[in-house]
């Protein structure tokens, strides 16, 4: 059978923004993807250009396309992409896929976008959590992803890449449920838990004859070639790191549904309690539920524990636990939405990102997970719990890291496994828990066997 | 889990042109669902509501709801349904889904319009098969599905509702492929062979950014129960008969697929080789290609020599067998297409309807597979070739009604089985090619044991 | 000055439905056209493509493009039209003007649409008022024009098409006062009162970003060659005749503002009236405006008084005169048609079409203004009101006919002036404003002499 | 007659890009309003406001709503824009005109994004002519006036806002056959020549039913109170200066019209002619038509003489004269039209911006009219041509600020008029024009005695 030939060769204009550029934008955009930028912009477009494919080992991927190229060449009227040897799943005949063309185009605009315009901008300082708030809005203004004077909509839905069969199968029905009440789905645009609800909600806005369903993803640029997007996302937006990544979610979605996952829904999770449990953001609503197939009760139960145990009982207060019951986390979902759309009006805050969000810098400012930056994260109950969330979030952090980010994995097969201790009943549930993720096969694909990339070790 | 309550009482407005109708439309619409046209207007409607359950036996359909109710309430303003105990599948909370209202209103649309504008109009006449077929285009048109001044690029997909999981999955696809090259796809409405073909071609729209695909179903008042509309379809049209069905799908579609099937697929495939046989559309281009996974190859086989026994060499060289790749089929359908429309282009013929398209009154007459009618029909090789494919059509199409028609099945029970007779050496093929269907579960879904409505009796 | 060459020849394909039609309907339009209809179309076309030539001389119009010819090809595809010698004007370049196109194609649908399908159908008849009204609707849905769910919106606007700078530029100004508030306007479509309002429209429409602004003309084969539809007309019907045409008016509109104008402005209000009087539509909201600019102040006395001698105060009760005021025009239509609104969301009518009104039969056949049907009317007080209305109405329509329409001119040149008698009181009030109208210049465009084509004979 | 009340108090959000706004944008924004900018912001608006209104005297227009005032008010969710004394012609019934609303944000959008992301930002250099050049296009982008693949389209239409009633109707009848062959306008934005087109081409678009026709006006501060939107304008931006403004027009525009004017248009047709007789222009195509009524033939020949004089005959082959024919007017632009897009797209030079046309610094650097400046402007035949028609420019460019702009009006006032001195030919030449431009009305709308602000001194 052929589904489409191996490689193809093709040079194409791209799309959206990148339609009217001025002179020396093109100039700067050729001379960056011919400089430092070069291999970032090359594994991206990669990742994207293999959108569909449902391989999470980024490594092999580039292995298997080690001969991709891509250019920028510059053409007075703006830029042309050359493609060499690109993955022929990309292509009809040919031409390129105009999905793909969409998402390879919304790759170089938004690397292009915050190499020249924010990142090597001397007038654009990042100092303050507000600069960075800014930024992040910036980045999602010029990818057309802020909609105004749009009502709350949009549920962000998080969950591992690697999950069940049924536990796919049933983001699948929570997203059809989503899409037959024309809410729409933003996720982190890989497969498994990210790709279901899409998949689902597709489904569910053609019954309702939605035309213009928005699969949103986002992503940043080291996770992106072990979580290719997949071919639903319509609207893709590359964030720098994973902090701004995860306060472009909390602050773009108007509510969260957490399927089962691994280390990295273990950071959301982490990150999006240490937000709402800030005093400031006591009284702001925002819906959070935390839903899987009636398998995977036993998931939700250790993960609510260890939050209770560790960030204690405020913290459960803030998101329900629902099990196999789609039809109710939609309801709960449209319920909570509401409320979050008369909140913004009573307060007069944008319906298209959430400024009233206290983020405190704790979780803005990145976190380079180094051997040294790992061994010494303080998990102790005696911090605030603020803090704790904060640095808990960093291990799990750490640890997706190590499973899929190339520079995290080269360190760690030269340096070791990362060391994580702390206060031993938290090492313990912690230990527990990560355990339990690789013997449920969260960590990676199923296929490949999973070789940790950390220790606990406890504490005193 | 609740995914829908199981049934509702709702009141609702029609969608389409049933917003704006004249007083007295309103009144004959009315009149005709409380009298003759109501237990018609019911279990089409039923069928509808119920879009999306994959089950085909229509008798345990309107069993299940035995209590649903439909009436045609008469407002100054137009008309309002009124459903009682419908089918919870079709509404979320208590709210219908728009894409059913829309097959619904069109149920309603197409038995009304039949009825009330050419059934019964004095000044309609069907005498001639110029008449039928004006009759016909009367009834797209008003269903809009006619769409002036768009390039050839509608493809039939023909097969069964009882096909293999891998069948499906081919069937999907060879959509996915259809879809990817912007093509759109018109079916009988149904699962299996019917449904596969849609799911692929939305999954290929949307990676092209195609936002009007046309998921076309085209079906008749008594196969509608056990077919019912997958919840692609987007346009529905319910011809009177299934020779006004054939007749439809051959004079809208530019091209036509053909997947694995039983008794009906059969049928399909005789009614649309009688037809190009004519001598009056041997230079008629129609693109035909017979296609299935490698597992089905055997199958097409079994057909191919069928029909070269049968209708002879000529026949098959109307068509073209594709095993196992859904590219080439789709590559295939493409240019075919593009010679359509090259040529209506040169001959001034519309692209919307295959106005040249020689049907001789044989394949138009309906054939009420009544046992004497079975008992009578002529197989044998001494007729006009012409005239065998339209009797072993009519064969096939009294197969089918006794598997599925209610009004047959009835028949069948009360008088025994048709009996089919006619040259030996047909009836030996015929035999073997049913019993195969059979054996292949390819006559019902699977789960029913499936009890034959026929007997073979070779003739001498 | 080469504004458009003098004549063309053109072959053009027709918008619009005509883009889809049967063979059929193809056969019928085609012979329909060569035959009875043929002069009919051909007067027809040659006034539309007049669009926007200021003339109401229609006999001058038919001499200057005598050799002007229309036929209506068959192709397979549909038809084709072949314009001879046709006036320049209504071409760029060699190219029909878009709108032309639109507005011709209206003309051929609606001359055919009621010759075959409603004045020829044997299963149609108009033999009660019902159906009348029925027919009206069918015409006017088969023209596009009935909108449904789009809240009251429409203006009708009435006024002479013949009337002074100072009159036009004031329907101007209410027509922008009209679009600034974004409602629409139906006129007669030819010059004067029937053009300002609409270009006033335009640019409030304009102001407000307005897009879909409906500028929907309404005219009958008999006046369409005198008032060729200006060019801002982007809906075009043809009703069969004035009594149909009147219904249309007050059916389709939401409400109706009257400018001065001469005899076919006084029909119209003595048809509104007339109708409004009605029993039973005591309770029925209709906002209706007389309005002009200070300078024609004196004019709406006039027919005030006529109105209150006629039919008494009553009748004045259900317009407001409104003058040198666009501004309190439009409020008061603007408040008028939300009453309107309102009232039909109550008792569940629809909001395009006022089902509701009753008309009676005496307003809906039609009057055929011989000179025995002229001189027979019978006017004076001892008739019920509304019977008075009636006659008052056919008196004014037979000497609109006696100034515009060619076979109406014909007759009167063979049997000299039409003769009108009743009671002195009325015939003295008649003869005082028709003489107005006269002196005025309101009966024909200024530059050609009026000759009355009627005597008010004074009964005892 | 109440067309509208006098002042109105109003808050409102503005349209647009202003819909979506950073924090920090918000901050700068208000900040900037209640600033340096708040009088510029404020006499912009004004004259926004007054859109429609035909006077040019801008201190007029100051001193009448000289209790006008505009906030800039955060709020969370954006700005608002509080409106106070403002003039009651931009409101229907107390709520502004939508039009009105998007040339009002456009206002805020242009003044605010040149201050705060060109003029102000460090990083942003404009030392060179390409950068420059760069500035222009962003402004223009950021006005969402660059439209990717779209042909040439676009006119430009130059012109005095005070000229005759005959040159005006011209303009209209230009306009409109430009309207008829689908082209677009691009005018300075005033009255007169800048409205007719406008107008004109409005009527054509609509009888060709053209949806999205383009009205683009392209003004300066200095300028728009004095030359106020008029009412038609769809697409309004600012440029900071009259250089970056007239290079907008010559790089935006497919093509230009010049229509009879005073001194701005001379001003003009220098500036073009000057850069199209550069050099590297030479084998760029780029219709230019001067044309006007039978009655404004002379005003040409003057013209024509002042430039075969000055800058000879090489610069006359750049342009051609049509009088009294606007339909050649617009077959010869649409013809040219025609060549420019062949050769970008031979050269792939983008359609929406004339990105290789060279426009020497002389062009582009702000010209200061003083006293001093004025008087030191070198005007004789010894220099390059292309010298002398920059100085010609300049000299033009001074008068023109010394009608109308305010700061020279009272540079004027407090230091007597403008000298202009140089080679006696063209000194001749040059006060012969001046004088007829005055005699014929065109420095100023009639009903005010134009004092002149220049006195030519002949050189040696």
């Amino acid at each position: 059978m052929n589904l489409a030939s191996d490689v193809v060769n093709a040079r194409l204009y791209p799309a959206g923004m990148l339609t009217s550029l001025s002179r020396s934008e093109v100039e700067r955009l050729h001379d960056a993807s011919h400089g430092d930028l070069y291999e970032l912009l090359r594994r991206c477009s990669l990742a994207v250009l293999n959108s569909g494919n449902e391989s999470d080992d980024a490594e092999a991927l580039l292995a298997e396309f080690r001969d991709f190229d891509i250019t920028v060449e510059q053409f007075n009227r703006g830029i042309r992409l050359e493609l060499c040897n690109a993955p022929g799943i990309a292509f009809v005949d040919g031409k390129i896929i105009e999905g793909v063309r969409e998402l390879l185009s919304a790759v170089i605009r938004d690397l292009v976008y915050y190499d020249t315009e924010i990142g090597s901008n001397p007038s654009y300082t990042m100092d303050t959590g507000e600069q960075i708030t800014n930024a992040v809005f910036e980045i999602l203004r010029n990818a057309n992803i802020i909609q105004p004077r749009v009502e709350p909509h949009l549920v962000v839905c998080w969950g591992g890449h690697s999950i069940s069969r049924a536990e796919y199968e049933y983001t699948k029905l929570v997203g059809y449920e989503l899409g037959l009440r024309k809410l729409n789905v933003c996720t982190g645009c890989g497969p498994g838990a990210m790709k279901g609800p899409m998949k689902g909600a597709t489904i569910g806005h053609s019954k309702q004859r939605v035309k213009n369903g928005r699969y949103i993803g986002v992503t940043e640029p080291g996770i992106i070639a072990a979580e290719s997007p997949n071919p639903i996302v319509n609207e893709l937006v590359i964030l720098p790191d994973i902090e701004k990544r995860l306060e472009a979610f909390v602050r773009l979605g108007h509510g969260i549904v957490v399927f089962p996952g691994g280390a990295g829904t273990a950071e959301e999770i982490l990150y999006l309690l240490g937000i709402l449990l800030h005093p400031k953001n006591a009284d702001l609503p925002f819906p959070v539920v935390f839903t899987g197939p009636a398998g995977s009760a036993a998931y939700f139960e250790q993960i609510d524990k260890f939050i209770r145990l560790t960030l204690g009982d405020q913290a459960a207060a803030r998101y329900q636990i629902i099990i196999d019951d789609p039809v109710a986390v939609a309801q709960t979902m449209q319920a909570g939405l509401a409320e979050v759309g008369e909140f913004r009006s009573e307060v007069k805050d944008a319906w298209y990102y959430n400024w009233r969000l206290q983020i405190d810098e704790d979780f803005q400012r990145p976190f380079e997970p180094t051997h040294a930056a790992m061994a010494g994260l303080e998990l102790h109950r005696d911090l605030p719990v603020h803090e704790l969330a904060a640095n808990l979030r960093r291990a799990f952090s750490g640890i997706v890291a190590g499973n899929v980010k190339p520079n995290t994995l080269a360190a760690i097969r030269a340096g070791g496994k990362f060391e994580i201790s702390g206060e031993k009943a938290i090492m313990d549930k912690l230990d527990g828990l990560l355990s339990e993720f690789v013997a449920q096969h969260r960590m990676k694909l199923p296929g490949v066997a999973y070789e940790p990339c950390y220790r606990v070790v406890s504490g005193e």
